[in-house]
């Protein structure tokens, strides 16, 4: 398997790190979470004075095989048809990349569908959709592996271009489902809780899907190992984000976790290699049934609750001028020292 | 008392509204809080094509008499020092509207100091300083009426300027104590639950100001009307956003509502005027004891949950670009007609 590198940050730097903040002209930790942020983020790029560079929303997409369940409120030709969308500039994730100057990267890691990769879309296409999980693999080892190195691939590219933030983001039917079992495989939070209405299923048809991917899971049998449950159940643009995640974390990017799929994803990730973590900012928590449960999980502290229930990175990118402005707050606010301000606290 | 005509935003224009936010290419409702938030500028501006134009931070500065009682952990000459902070640009409030594209309007209600009004401090000092409303009233009738006054003329000016998105802030210290009265004298929740830690009380000292504010209470006899209320316990600034948020309702400009002293303010004004809330956008609920809980008792949903504490209207500022991004969503998303996209929901 493709070896990843992630060191956590020297915390040498930390002392040093609290300290400035500490001495803003502000009452000691009143500004909450951008303090946080900050010091995160200090310690990612080990500075006391760090930037952000060219953010980029990589937007996975994949097809599943386990849509022919009717798992899906959404038929399965949504997965292309909003990747036209976001061609023309039309979709929610559109608006979003423009307003906070985000670059938009979509990549094709496995949608049915013969794609116009002339139009700047990233042809990595591992096969045409995954196969039904209900009754065999998603994929082979060896889609897992090139997966994992496309992701990566990508996430080098965008190290060149000369990004040190991304988020990611993804489309593709059915990847509620798929998430649901990696969650549930890598926790063991009990199945149901781990299952929701992915795009707007109703009652009968959450039930419906909690049926068919408990059958799933009673044909499963394999090692229980992180990297099996990952290709067992996919998706391909899952496991790409997974290689994208774990390549960024190791050329010390920060890494915005979207929704309840790339949450899982950054689950995954955390489970072949813990120190990923370290670089993950979690943005948002969704009303998808199990995304506060494994961000629990995860430890994560989400720093939005707006009720997107979107894909796409939309609720990273939400996010990302609130840590633009920790990183802003670091640079620019001044010290009590300079600003000849009695210490007040 | 100075009338403020405010009228509830017409809702003819609701269900055009609310079918143009659904067809909108993503799964109806998936968009959240942007979508509610959409909804609430649309119906505030009677448009189906909402726009945010020049916002602008005004932040009221006043003393507080009640500040001799030891109530609160800053010394009050942190409230000029803190002004001068902010002509310099390094503040908190500082780095956020230069994010953001705020214009920064600096008010002087009351500050017990001499300040450079040459640098654009706009000087409106009713007095320098409240009285100590541990032995009487913060301020006369005509003292109040003036501020109410001052607050709307200044909402006017921004109008004129091309403002119809207003954030309002405060800098006083002490005014943690005046917003804990107004609160239990307005909601009837208990003033324990009313009281918290200011810039940073340790428990003792959060036990003295409950004792304080408790026998203020003891020696307040009156008629118990807002009116009454707002006066007695002050702060100038405080009164002066009242004024400012209800003008700014009358103009039909959207007031962001940012932490616990500005919470306190709108529901003053909505106490004067219940219409108000209409064009109130709760921006942050933060860590102040009893924040979460006017914010309930005004039925309000803030945007962010950041821990902030700060005051200066950076709660307010921080949400800003959420905002904005349900007015770009409601302006730039495609429908489903438009691009071609199977509605799948």
């Amino acid at each position: 398997m493709k070896k990843f590198p992630i060191s956590a940050p020297d915390e040498q730097i930390r002392p040093l790190l609290v300290s400035k903040i500490n001495n803003l002209t502000k009452p000691k930790g009143s500004l909450g979470r951008l303090e946080e942020l900050a010091l995160q983020i200090g310690l990612i790029q080990q500075t006391l004075s760090p930037t952000l560079r060219h953010p980029q929303n990589i937007i996975f997409a994949a097809d599943h095989g386990i849509v022919a369940e009717g798992v899906s409120v959404s038929p399965k030709e949504i997965t292309w048809q909003q990747i036209y969308n976001f061609l023309q500039g039309g979709a929610g994730v559109n608006f979003l990349c423009r307003q906070h100057g985000f670059k938009l990267k979509i990549v094709d890691a496995g949608v049915d569908y013969d794609l116009p990769y002339e139009r700047g879309i990233i042809n990595r296409k591992v096969r045409r959709g995954t196969a039904n999980f209900l009754h065999e693999a998603a994929m082979t080892e060896e889609e897992m592996e090139r997966c994992l190195e496309y992701g990566a691939e990508v996430v080098k590219q965008c190290q060149e271009e000369g990004s040190n933030v991304l988020s990611f983001g993804e489309m593709g039917i059915g990847n509620t489902s798929a998430s649901s079992m990696w969650m549930h495989c890598l926790t063991d939070i009990p199945l149901a809780e781990c299952v929701g209405a992915g795009a707007g299923l109703d009652r009968e048809g959450v039930n419906h899907k909690l049926h068919v991917l408990r059958q799933a899971l009673d044909h499963y049998h394999s090692d229980g190992s992180p990297r099996d449950i990952i290709r067992y159940f996919g998706g391909l643009e899952m496991v790409m984000a997974v290689g994208a995640m774990l390549q960024a974390a190791s050329l010390g990017m920060i890494i915005l976790v979207d929704g309840f799929i790339m949450t899982n994803c950054m689950l995954a990730a955390s489970k072949l290699c813990p120190e990923v973590l370290h670089y993950a900012i979690f943005c948002h928590c969704g009303d998808e049934a199990g995304h506060r449960l494994v961000l629990n999980a995860l430890g994560a502290k989400p720093i939005l609750h707006l009720s997107l229930r979107l894909g796409e990175g939309t609720g990273a990118i939400c996010a990302y001028p609130i840590i633009d402005s920790a990183v802003r707050m670091i640079n620019e606010m001044d010290s009590f020292a300079n600003a000849s301000i009695t210490k007040y606290f």
